[in-house]
């Protein structure tokens, strides 16, 4: 089911461009290595890179017990959690039409802390498998003390919008002419070949060779 | 010169971990391609992903004059600007110390219109030149109307704090013998193949060959 449209999530300039199709958000979301999450402290707004990951229509983050800012997870806070993922860089031939390929999810919400044993612990799983699927099971759970350390909180993905660019400059007709190269440079994130550390003796699993 | 702490760029728990040397935080900046955007809006916080560039002690945004968001560049507003570059994964042999390599620049402070004709002009080119050094050089300068369409905001870099996280697991000794494999993945972004638009005769020019 998609998202239903809220003040947060439309747009006045183009709301042609904001899409609210859920499984395209996730399929965002589960493309993504890290989030930014926003919100406002005493002194001004903050904009924190984190991992994260989706179960069902939640979005996960963790932190420190220890640490000062909201991802203590003593209290729920209002948070915008931004997810991009940059494409490609659109050369026109006008400096006005340059632009970036990009695929985003802005997420709206509160994000409260869990509390729930099982529920922390298959986010923490979570969060681990986000970065390679199956490794959950490659190493080993958290001990109580890892456990009393780590903050989860939760974000519920009801409040969603997507934003996708592809293709090329969308180029004036009286510029198609110009003498300058025009069209897109992908930019792909590719995996590089694993690095073990100083202690290991085991080769590299099969869910690293992506 | 390197920046001053201040409360906001300081941090309880690990401020081991945060740096403040300019060259760094700058070589970071010059690296990326976008920057995720902070503030507080009347219902709740916003992160918007948009392109940048530096240029001396400046970080320089755009936006429509048509827009809602701040980027109408009507009034200056509080920000917290946050450039991130993930550069691999980091696994453990315990769910724990799973981790991401990062280099993470956070800038804070009041992002103000940018009203003078030379330093928008001069802005916009450095916006498009982020893209490619030399591209403004070769593509259309913007016209009167365009200009009029053009938000610019300049942001001050004074405050400002750097993160970066390198190399393998910080494994707990007890943990270096599990039979799990760790270590490093590289996640390096590799410039693809020009794409060129239906219009383009030009041959790709040798700025997008990195």
């Amino acid at each position: 089911m998609a998202f239903t449209p809220t003040a947060r999530t439309t747009s006045l300039r183009s709301p042609e461009k904001l899409r609210y199709d859920r499984e395209l958000a996730y399929s965002i979301l589960d493309a993504a290595l890290i989030c930014h999450v926003g919100y406002q402290f005493d002194d001004g707004p903050r904009v924190l890179p984190t991992a994260y990951c989706r179960i069902d229509d939640t979005l996960y983050i963790h932190g420190s017990t220890g640490s000062r800012a909201f991802l203590s997870g003593r209290d729920g806070i209002d948070v915008c959690v931004t997810v991009t993922i940059h494409d490609g860089i659109v050369f026109s031939r006008s400096w006005f039409h340059h632009s970036v390929n990009y695929r985003c999810v802005m997420a709206h919400g509160r994000a409260e802390p869990v509390t729930d044993p099982e529920e922390r612990l298959r986010a923490l799983a979570g969060l681990v498998d986000a970065l390679a699927p199956g490794r959950s099971g490659d190493s080993r759970p958290p001990t109580a003390k890892e456990l009393a350390q780590t903050a989860v909180l939760a974000l519920p993905l009801t409040e969603v919008s997507v934003k996708v660019r592809t293709g090329g400059p969308n180029e004036d007709p009286a510029d198609t002419g110009l003498p300058y190269w025009a069209g897109e440079l992908p930019l792909p994130v590719v995996a590089g070949r694993p690095v073990p550390d100083e202690f290991c003796t085991e080769p590299a699993p099969s869910y690293l060779m992506r």
